[in-house]
């Protein structure tokens, strides 16, 4: 299958990174591109933050129709994962669901650790979207911003052991997700440290959608997900407006 | 106080009925401006509509800071809100949350009665969003669309009638909320037919952001709502970079 | 519009200061008189001071039908809410309610400090009944008693302000309410301290309740606050009585 | 033991239906007496009502103390329930949580059929105070009011069946709880029409408090049922007062 | 009435201990017997051990139809609850459910001090299959095996003491449950050391079951107990078998 | 990976045609091998079924443990899967629990589609233990038993149309989950009958657990799914003795 994996901030150390994360577990007969949108914040730290990048990634969805076989929406709050879904014809998954339906398969409870404490009530959006706040032992937030986690890798490291450890210690976590796509490059790292099962959404996303695929589903075209009424878009890009002329489906 | 009421979507003779609704029941020395934003969609059933939606409305209220006193987010889903109220230095209210609180000390539970069934997952996510679940009966889906609310005023006022009969006969509803802006007008013929409360969020985010301002509250900046971190935008509105590069405060 | 304003508890004291808090807020058409019961408890400080002041609440409502546009109850714990609504046909709000409602449009979450620790489950009951538990980080309670509130004022603000900082600092809590009306008075004293929102339930119920006669909602009369059935009364106050052989509205 | 069960109304035939209820199932060491309280109205179907009852309730427990080894509350919908607890140096057992709690060891889920729609919320609050919502199917209500049980009680008999069906058929409900100490003398006969069991809460309480007595289990004085702090009560009856001078105590 | 208590474990001093609880608070007129199933754990600390005794505790019950009006199944876990009622012809109770529902008649909130905190999962399934989780205050897990209970039974009633300590002190417990048969003994030794209610759900059990006795009420064979599809079982017990070819029955 | 799917019912039957489905969505490098326990019901509908098959599924998981990368088992009703992870050093997955979790990922809200609604609280068990209740729209339950499925397929093939058709239409379903692995054969003849999307867990169970391995990840073994405690077992089978010597790991 042909899959976009998109980082919804402008970072492009950031999309690199995740890009390599995503081949690194993917099918042989699965083609990663990794893209950020052409516009929005250089990180995803909060409400306005997510808003204006979800509106960019709304964008890059719409204009790459036709072009892939899935999408992957990589930043562990899943900006505009919903609206995506209206306008794509194939299937969209964001990492912070597919982290979270993956770690209730070999946890019974898990916590997600992050970075500054103002994400956690962003973060707690994304755990109430995917339906599974009770299976979430806590949220640690760490004192590291998105952009400093790969300046000093090494604090990054100890950081998220200690916070980690206190929610696996003090929450009754089992398996940790990393609450940042930035943080996937040292998963592995991690669960060696830890001695439970961590978690990047990255790669849990791309072998979920990697069996979607498989298994031929595609998103509900009946209610939640509906294509977008045709209607006029004043000042939006074409992409947008090409994406509200689409006659509706409901193809499943 | 001066207040911005926002009606997030683009069709002007909305606007102008959501304005006439905030006075009609604002103090006197409350001066109301209403407007939509520079962009978007002509109007919001959906995902993709909201996402755009909340785009364009966080530019107005970040466009506008310094003028006004509080704002009103004019859409029975509050798009954008949580966005607003991190670059606005004044309360934000959204309709939607504010007619679900009102509703609370008139009726023991309530229903929404609003437009088309794909507004459901949408609303749904306001009223939870808000906390009020439990106090929901019912969110009642009529066949109208948003923009044929006013072409044919009366079958408008039989289809509200006909879904919120339903609603308290069925579902248990002691009050009726007007899922949409748009249904605003008609608020007291529905009160006067039904023999329940009938509830335009709008009037109700009036009188209960002037209750904010009389008691001197302003939105917490301490964690959810701060003021977004100081970063780059790529290719995004002068307003929205201007927004983010204002120091941190943590004023009450 | 004519409000009465009840403090539930039977000493005149902090009657006079809760009255004064209503008027310190309301609009300058808006007539407040302010009163206790003929009987009671002291101070509400459990269930059976609940019991008993909830009925000479109702006793007091029942008595004044006529002479008031509103009624605010004004004990955190909202004692005889729902049977007050009953036998009034004007609205009657309750200050626990008040605030919450209130609270949720300046902060995400946020906690109440209140008096000695009994009282948590009685708190814990009205903030079920709001239907806005998950919006509540915590009940704090300090060791003051109700009476002891105003006989060390210093002791008070600083005891507030430890136990809203630990709300703030291990709860979450971005806003406190003040869970008790003979706290009112320090309200602006702790926010200045506390850098968050401070709300004093009177003040809320007094904005709310003038936002409904503003927008002309009356509490619906159709299921959980009809009129009560006419029945004999044994050994009750004529006020009592005289409610319960009105014949039954449901007027909106 | 010693037992004292309140019919927290004061229609005498009804206190005598529930106390031969009462005896039926009573152990041969067990005493009974029925009564009302000195006042309160002639049946409970409302929140005005309840708010009424649950104080006579509370001053016939506070006047009887040291003459019983418990007390049962014999309307469903427990008034008073936890204030009791507080004035009361031995267990007190209301009707609704008795048959609640007895229901789960022989049903999955139960509902609940009961008199005239007004009483729905107030029984759904005594659900909710037991914490069992998630096992109650369904409150199904039937046009009798509380009087009219013994009036007609073929035409009662036909509606509880007739209600009781639809819970069973539509709401899944595998034991029916009769919500009204009124219905208490069809139980056995509503049993054997419908084939699942019929629960009438004053035989479960009766035999619960039996089970408290036989185990030597008494109410926790630790948090929400300590017995009031002391103070005064201006207008109340006697009893209520020597209720609030008794040293505070804490034993098991 | 004739009771089996079944201890699920085979460990014949606990299954003693067991027999001697019930019958220190059963009625003169109830005759208890006790036993272990024939197979499975010698005691039981999570989900395997779970699964091994529910198919020996079934096996039990199914072998002994006929011979006892109610069972008894004395782990606090309810191993095989359900299924034992489907093929049971009398009432079955488990002891973790009859503790929590009898703990909610004498506490707002109750904690469970148990063993290893490799429980808490399988405890915590106990708690939600009541329906209970929210009178829960928490699960204290102690460091004790279960066969260490009575290995030393000083340091045992120090552990409990100090866990049930922290439960009430930290948590909010106002009364303990003793989480695990084998802690039954010190049930009144603990009652007294802590000043809070003491629950060993044997003893609750017992009492519950002799009350469904009294009111004549078995469990409901409408839907979640039917009797299992007459059906062939592979290479089973052969009671198991017959319990299979019982016509189906929907006896109350 | 080599991958053990084990039928937890002994219709043998029923074991190819699950083989098959399994085969049918694998990855080419996936050696699959498909089972029934030595023991047990010959299909699973209820509780004592389930209990059954519990033990007998564990034993297989046991006697199978170093043959395989993973284990699928496939009853829609997820028997034994905590205690087959207790006893297995690789992955174990329930089908019931796959469905659910790739089903979150194309739809908002599904239904289950299954057989004879004495199953349903069954299946609502394993739904709750999933933690998505709240994804959850409905489990509709035709007349089919389990073993009727394949004796009249075209009937099957109605039934479970006319019953998706009305979780579609009356209870908002956009994707539907087929409730028994007996109804695997029909899911792509159901998805295009109905237009949304239909899932056989066994295929999703195949990909999910494909993915785990792919990325490395293997049960927390740090609580819920400890390892047996070593401990003597009376009267079980080899297998299961000697899973329980097994030195405890915790291994990621």
């Amino acid at each position: 299958m042909r899959l976009l994996v998109i980082n919804p901030n402008t970072t492009q150390a950031m999309t690199d990174e995740i890009g390599h994360a995503a081949r690194a577990v993917a099918a042989p007969t699965t083609e990663i591109d990794c893209t950020s949108p052409t516009g929005g914040p250089r990180s995803i730290e909060g409400f306005a933050d997510e808003t204006i990048a979800a509106y960019h990634t709304l964008e890059t969805v719409a204009r790459t129709q036709g072009q892939y076989d899935g999408y992957v929406i990589a930043c562990f709050g899943d900006p505009g994962l919903y609206a995506c879904r209206e306008v794509s014809n194939v299937p969209v998954v964001g990492i912070a669901e597919a982290a979270m339906h993956t770690a209730c398969l070999v946890a019974h409870r898990w916590s997600i650790v992050t970075v500054i404490p103002r994400v956690e009530p962003f973060i707690a959006e994304a755990v109430h979207r995917a339906g599974l706040w009770d299976k979430c032992a806590s949220i640690r937030c760490t004192p590291l911003s998105v952009l400093e986690i790969e300046q000093d890798i090494e604090r990054t490291k100890r950081l998220i052991v200690d916070y980690a450890r206190m929610a696996i210690d003090e929450d009754g976590a089992e398996a940790i997700l990393l609450g940042c796509a930035g943080l996937g490059p040292i998963d592995k790292v991690m669960q060696e440290a830890l001695g439970v099962p961590v978690l990047d959404g990255v790669a849990c996303a791309v072998t979920m959608i990697e069996g979607l695929h498989a298994y031929g589903l595609n998103t509900s075209k009946t209610k939640a997900f509906l294509t977008p009424e045709p209607k006029e878009l004043v000042n939006c890009p074409d992409a947008l407006t090409a994406a509200y002329v689409r006659k509706q489906e409901s193809d499943v």
